[in-house]
């Protein structure tokens, strides 16, 4: 437990599995944080209750009463939007359609609330104090459930006229590809989510390759992402071939993000990113292959440095920034 | 010829072919022009000079001495550095390699002089009085010789980490597409700028398709983008089918620029938008059957306005905001 009378930004992370909470100083040190997997499902209002809960968790570590905090930054699944402060509906949140989760939290906390989408937040983290840290503009992608993406230029979330920028999951690298789940065909997060990794090794397993992947398969966790990574490594065929192919259009997107946002670094985490050098010394050299000459603007292409909590130190960074704002205003 | 004693701002474009200067009032109207078309080729220095002698030709014909200058905007094809006014290579320019653009006109006109690439000037003139006026973000794709492409963020030119965001026409529709001269494959310019629509259409002829494309090629000029429109909305399948797979690949990126920027609108410049409907209704068709259906952020898609004159008057607003900021900075 650490204790502390210094200020703090409260940072939420609601996800579909979790909710994470943290408290956070600012220069970014991350003090105190709880987790609490049990409050997703159950609707919007039980979640804010847990959100609450879970603040003052994070604020008795903190010192209780003592403390000092300056606001609080939450960052939710989109389709959001940023200005009202509302989350439109979040597919893998029941219940969650037009939510006016800023408003609802500024109500019960008494205190600013700054609000995002997670992806974003999640970029917005590691510029402040991880992968990107010290550095300019950073483009991060995010290869969990899905791929989420998030766009920093110069210093600041883009977001978009209609508050969607950075949805790089969606990005087409394959006109006639899969199917995904957004109406499109031939989606980055079909080939390069850590879900979607695993879906097309069990997919290929079923249509028969033979592969030593048959064995995860067998237990009753099933495979993930990991267990393609590491059978490749192991020189497994069909695991090396999955593996290669999201490279390779991870690849893609690199170069046309570089294309379209000139980024100084493009971040990659989530769980795929858990393959470290596997993953990125990969994606670079088919990045390297696909052989743009007209100019030497290669982004950097590096790791995500602060895990699951790169969305609360994120969220923490946006209450922040929201302080040192008005403190300007006031100079 | 136009004589005006208010404010003027000259904005030069340098294209592959020809150079263009115009003076151009605060409120964005041209008020004079000249366009020369035998400079280019014979180097950098013989170009900055027709560049002073064209703003002079244009300072005449808007009062001469009386005329007041309130600065010089200058757009050059990339790649650039903006941030030290230098044109690092421009493959369709001889001679023009690591010049200080912005240095050498500074010191000859004896004014401030803005810097950057001509299709972000392209952007920032039609979202000035254009296509984009009064709108927010905007991306426009200028469909000519290549694909340019230009990004405005909150009314600002988007530039990036290396100064080249926005080339667009360089990222992959294709990953195993046709080459590019950038030593990529599958570049939106080989398939949708009006150069790549005539070289597909050639290549197809060649290769014996029946067409009544055979008519024109044997023209002394050949074939050019218009010829490939016209053939097709009269129903020539070879025409039809190459202007359909543009317009297919211009959908794609417009999907992924949707993704990527969630701009308001995304403007279609250069020779191609000349089809005017046939283009942008076929592009809006195609985007939308390529599904996407999480929420509805779809951009309007818009023909240019301002023709080839964008690119001047981006060239002045540039000019014109320096001095608005200037302003600022005294009050």
């Amino acid at each position: 437990m650490t204790t502390s009378t210094a200020p703090i930004a409260i940072g939420i992370d609601l996800g579909g599995t979790n909710l994470k909470i943290a408290a956070v100083d600012r220069e970014g040190r991350l003090l105190a944080s709880v987790v609490d997997p049990n409050t997703c499902g159950a609707g919007p209002d039980s979640t804010i209750k847990a959100m609450v809960r879970g603040a003052d968790r994070v604020r008795e570590k903190c010192g209780g009463e003592s403390s000092q905090v300056v606001g609080v930054g939450v960052g939710t699944p989109g389709p959001i939007d940023v200005r009202r402060g509302v989350v439109l509906h979040a597919s893998n949140l029941p219940g969650w359609k037009n939510v006016a989760i800023r408003d609802e939290l500024a109500a019960r906390f008494d205190l600013p609330v700054a609000f995002d989408n997670d992806a974003n937040l999640a970029a917005y983290g590691e510029h402040w104090v991880g992968a990107g840290r010290g550095g300019g503009d950073l483009v991060m992608l995010t290869l969990g459930t899905g791929v989420g993406g998030g766009v920093i230029v110069d210093g600041r979330i883009l977001h978009g006229h209609f508050d969607n920028a950075g949805e790089l999951g969606h990005m087409i690298v394959e006109p006639k590809g899969l199917p995904c789940s957004c109406g499109q065909r031939g989606c980055l997060e079909q080939y390069a989510s850590a879900a979607g990794v695993a879906r097309r090794a069990m997919a290929a397993l079923e249509a028969g390759s033979p592969s030593s992947l048959e064995e995860p398969l067998r237990q009753p966790r099933g495979i993930d992402a990991g267990d393609v990574a590491a059978h490749a490594t192991r020189g497994d065929e069909l695991a090396m071939r999955i593996w290669n192919e999201a490279c390779f259009y991870l690849a893609l997107v690199v170069v046309n993000v570089r294309h379209a946002f000139n980024p100084e670094r493009i971040v990659l985490g989530g769980g795929m990113s858990d393959a470290g050098d596997f993953l990125i010394t990969r994606v670079c050299d088919q990045a390297g292959k696909l052989g743009w000459s007209l100019c030497d603007d290669a982004p950097q292409i590096v790791r995500a440095a602060l895990g699951n909590e790169a969305g609360v130190i994120g969220a923490a960074r946006l209450a922040w920034s929201r302080v040192d704002v008005t403190e300007r205003h006031q100079h």
